[in-house]
């Protein structure tokens, strides 16, 4: 599937179109915020999608699928009962048509992209290496990345995915993963895009400790559940709650949790009394909120152990209820923002998919 | 002032006027959300303010003051130009009537409260050492707290409070502090309402750690401020950023920062460069944002360190402008949501204004 990295007639049609590099140009992106101009591209109301030309130490790629965030794609698909593919199609034009970028403004979420390399410019700290044609899925949100779609050639809703045409470009800072030769490209953007959940889930939890998802059927969920077994060893509780029947039964099927129950996150007085019944009372080290809902926010803290941690991955979360929620039941625990970026974040997930076979079977035929 | 616990007329009256108590009642406060009934009070829509009765555990409180949050102060600020004390009052009130709770619609946040015991349930965990009478500040946010006010006949702007005539409901897990006999109450009531600050500082910075204080001249940013130069030691950099002149004057002038810098928050570009100028080209280790506007978040990121913190107080700081403002930036930092309650955290924060006169002195200046 890669095209290959020399001779082929796309990548001749490539640098045939080679764009000129205009002065300026920093490595966060300041240069392509239109407004409020000069500041950062996430942030930013709107970017400069005008790709005929490139600023130094931009990586300008050929998009071929958009992985669009759970929380965004969700509340795209409401609102309209019975929402039709064109109707999503419509909202994603339309945003890049106002943004520049894909930057859902009701979630403020993007996703990441698929796409292969159609020119370096010099001054990329990675341009030595990268050549026109390599296959890579960027690693940095799609609401600060500039982007350009001329057309949509398929939606795959049960993925969040669509497969496109367009173009979009990654500045010096942004990270990117090469797409391995070892695994679907589905597969592969699918887990990428949710990279940065079980490094720091292996950062967290400690031997023995008592862990709770929220959410833990979905994608991110099931890397926490597995990383959280992982680093928890045979001694550790794993709880999930999981409102999704059927991901409930395939995240029981793979045998990592002590518990999995079908229960829904916005309710925190269900979700802590499932959670000490499972654990016989003792409220858990440390919870993960994986739930592209609102209004969860207290289901993550209520069962959390005095100076515990509470980790919020949703972007569904509500800084101000997340806040005013623990002090509101008096809880000292730590609530972290969940950082998409930890070091090595791609490698250490990719590598999950090699050493745990069942959730790769999973993976492959839930978003393959 | 405090009014004596026994004998007095109102004293008196408020036997008199003793509420039934009528069956129901959790500690968190569930039995109070209408909408949606059963809630948690925090994220409720809409809670029962009829105090004719009460619930088990349940604590009520005559209002004398309202500290309201400064994010939430702001807002009710803005959008109509000169806006005069009666705007606020209205807004106040309307929200009160529409909620049965000072629950900012916009920001999502409250502030606390200024009383004296009505009346305790027999089975709230202090009955036996509560009396009428007793002065209290609420340590719970107003977002969760059932409250009614019948009129308002102050508003001091200054410190975002407002004196009133009125009655709330405390929960039995909402906590409290009985207010100090040897500092003004007004003073107790504006440091309460930011307890939580200094005892977070004081367990992340450690001795010479580089610290950054974002919104550093204003009440928490000042707290946080003293706090990191009293962890961190002769051999820290405490560096603050405020963009209120006389604010960032007053900092200077109690002499516990390394470097004051005017600049706004809301551009952390300029951040970055002015703490890195302070730093002598080094990221900070950890950084405090206490400002009051919104898109403040890159400003608490970018200039912190690879595995460094970043730690959010401001009601005014998005979930998701954080997470993937961090990710797009590629700032392995941990991110975290400032959590208002810590144990200890009234006392803790009462005693720097005995230890700290210079500090003590300045906030009776701006908010006595």
């Amino acid at each position: 599937m890669s095209a290959p990295s020399t001779g082929s007639p796309s990548g001749s049609d490539t640098r045939l179109a080679a764009r000129p590099t205009i002065p300026g140009g920093d490595p966060f992106g300041t240069h392509r915020s239109v407004a409020p101009a000069g500041s950062l591209p996430q942030p930013a109301q709107r970017l400069d999608n005008d790709f005929s030309r490139l600023f130094a130490g931009e990586l300008l790629l050929a998009v071929e699928t958009l992985n669009i965030d759970a929380a965004s794609f969700r509340q795209m698909e409401e609102g309209e009962g019975e929402t039709d593919d064109q109707v999503i199609v419509g909202r994603v034009l339309g945003t890049i048509a106002n943004r520049g970028k894909q930057h859902n403004p009701v979630t403020g979420s993007g996703g990441m992209l698929l796409g292969r390399v159609l020119q370096v410019e010099a001054s990329h700290p990675d341009a030595a290496t990268l050549r026109p044609g390599d296959r890579v899925a960027s690693l940095v949100s799609l609401s600060l990345t500039p982007l350009r779609v001329d057309s949509v050639t398929a939606v795959r809703r049960p993925s969040a995915q669509m497969d496109v045409t367009g173009e979009a470009v990654l500045f010096a800072s942004g990270a990117y993963a090469r797409m391995p030769a070892d695994m679907p490209e589905r597969l592969a953007l699918a887990v990428l895009d949710v990279a940065g959940a079980a490094p720091q889930v292996a950062r967290l939890v400690k031997p023995n400790d008592r862990v709770l998802v929220l959410g833990g059927g979905g994608k991110s969920g099931i890397l926490c559940a597995a990383e959280a077994r992982r680093r928890g060893g045979p001694g550790a509780k794993v709880i999930a709650i999981e409102s999704h029947a059927p991901y409930a039964d395939d995240l029981r099927a793979l045998g990592i949790c002590d518990a999995v129950v079908t229960a829904d996150a916005r309710d925190p007085v269900a979700v802590r009394a499932a959670t000490l019944a499972a654990t016989g009372g003792v409220e858990v080290d440390v919870s993960f909120s994986c739930v592209n809902v609102p209004d969860a926010e207290l289901a993550a803290i209520l069962p959390v152990r005095d100076r515990g941690v509470a980790y919020f991955f949703a972007m569904s979360t509500s800084f101000t209820k997340a806040a005013l929620g623990a002090e509101g039941v008096g809880k000292d625990v730590d609530l972290f923002v969940g950082n998409g970026y930890a070091r090595g974040h791609a490698d250490h997930t990719l590598a999950m998919m090699r050493e745990m076979p069942a959730i790769r079977a999973l993976f492959e035929k839930r978003y393959g």
